[in-house]
């Protein structure tokens, strides 16, 4: 079985890639098969080197570029190329050429290769915006307010009708916001839900622009590859008509944070954080939805983490490079 | 005032040509004000001529025809352009050119112009589908189950998000199926709601493909003239974020149109008309919605026809030439 991740350099991709090596096998459709090949496309090569693996780098708006990484022995797809919402917010025309064309471009890049691979698609909780009620559920309607969220709504309709045509067996799944995401900040104006824990951990000061009662709806990048797996094992029976689905997470407020920060890296880690309100981010916060209630995926078998120590201490346990203070 | 109508040639834009050439003036914001200038743009030239009226063909796939169109006095656009929900579901490719392509190519057309000119948007109740409850509400998720309503739909969030970034006044009206459509039939799926009223007062035989018990939600082309009026000249602090809106219309079984049908064109009409089902057809509006609670569009003032019976009456009036049998 062939494998395309594309943005499979980033570090979601890099952990999904990294679990699907470890598996060896995946079920998509014809019982578990082993894994021959896996495609990594992103704008840079990936930094897993592996036989199986084959590093690729290029630009997901090419669509001779996209063309070229579907073939006959693609069984499946995982789309997670995406420039993130601060970027788009920024950038409307390299949002709209990532986000949008390059979503077309591999929808169009699969429905040419003739044999409807099964595909994943990584959208996003920010496809709510707006007047949201209290409580977000899988009937709730998507009035996304940020262009990020505007071109992951429009790949999830694209995806639904290319799986209505036979063109894939799609499948869109609206992804919590990712805590503690590794590494350096990116563009994503959820940034600091992560920030306050990964800085202080490593001994580095950290900003928290909204209220600490801000809550957020967020899982760990395990559970969120755990949920990535799932969705893609999952019997297109299972999935029915509506291929988008609202994945499970846990709501915290941003004081829960700092509770988990202190049971883990101590008090001198939570005095590295400073509230120091960013009237442009709190405004953009306060549009997004942090409660869910996402009957349809925990009866489909989709399970978040725990809670929020369970998510600091998986953190610690795959970066113990990263990790400076400890309770 | 300089207006701007896409697809002006169809029906439904000569209508609406026809309507602001017998008002003279609009009010885009700045009181009423005369029309100086509508261009009415579609793949051929419109019929109507008038000083006031200037005719371009051209293809709204092609960004360079597009971009032409909208100048820094184009106060107000209309966009109408788009290929039918048969041919958008029969050719998929034209579909995303026409409605998907064709849609940002304007939006990027009125962006360029700086100026923020206001659009209004011509989408269609097409965008509902799939487990639809019994009555659609303002808050009933959009999720087609047709390539047409998924184009819409796309189009829908576009306006919105660039109304948002304050590139375009967006005002984006999801229309009921448009009954009596005069002339020959075209591609619409919903054809046929038309053709038995249309063929029958004609003299002409008609098909109804299925059930006569089949409900849909309905208007007249002169009510939604008036609702695209309305929606272009409410203002802005009518719409709030929201720029997406369910229209009224009233819901009529085929039964209801045939019992119409009698008291206007008499029992020789009637008799023309040939159930004959059509199992395509009925699955595929088995998919629509019928029935509607549009409280929110009501509130600001949009108002359907008052029954079936008006309906068809309009349509008398509107087309004597096209009228041999009468009750």
């Amino acid at each position: 079985m062939n494998i395309l991740i594309t943005g499979g350099a980033g570090f979601l991709g890099q952990q999904l890639l990294r679990a699907l090596l470890d598996r060896g096998t995946l079920d998509a459709g014809h019982g578990p098969q082993a894994i021959a090949r896996i495609v990594c496309f992103d704008q840079t090569e990936g930094a897993i080197i592996d036989p199986r693996v084959r590093n690729v780098a290029g630009n997901i708006a090419d669509p001779s570029a996209v063309a070229a990484l579907v073939g006959p022995d693609t069984a499946v797809v995982v789309h997670l190329a995406a420039v993130v919402s601060g970027t788009a917010e920024a950038d409307f025309d390299l949002g709209m050429r990532v986000n949008l064309d390059g979503t077309r471009n591999l929808l169009e890049a699969c429905r040419a290769a003739g044999h409807r691979p099964r595909l994943l698609f990584s959208s996003s909780i920010a496809v709510f915006g707006g007047d949201l009620p209290p409580v977000i559920t899988d009937a709730t309607e998507a009035t996304p307010q940020g262009s990020y969220g505007v071109q992951k709504r429009i790949g999830e309709l694209l995806v639904q009708d290319c799986t209505r045509k036979g063109y894939i067996d799609g499948r869109a799944v609206r992804v919590p916001t990712v805590v503690v995401r590794p590494g350096k900040p990116n563009g994503a104006a959820s940034g600091f839900a992560s920030g306050i824990l990964r800085e202080p951990l490593a001994g580095q000061p950290a900003r928290l622009p909204v209220d600490p009662s801000t809550e957020m709806w967020m899982a760990s990048p395990r559970a969120v590859v755990r949920m990535f797996l799932r969705a893609l094992e999952l019997p297109e029976s299972a999935w029915g008509w509506n291929r988008v689905l609202n994945l499970p997470g846990l709501v915290a407020s941003m004081h829960d944070e700092m509770a988990a920060l202190r049971r883990v890296g101590g008090e001198a880690a939570v005095a590295l954080v400073r509230h120091d309100p960013d009237p442009a981010v709190v405004a953009l916060v306060r549009t997004w939805a942090a409660r869910f209630e996402t009957a349809r995926a925990r009866a489909m078998g989709f399970e978040a983490d725990a809670d929020v120590d369970a998510i600091v201490r998986a953190y610690v346990e795959d970066n113990p490079e990263a990790i400076r203070l400890r309770a």
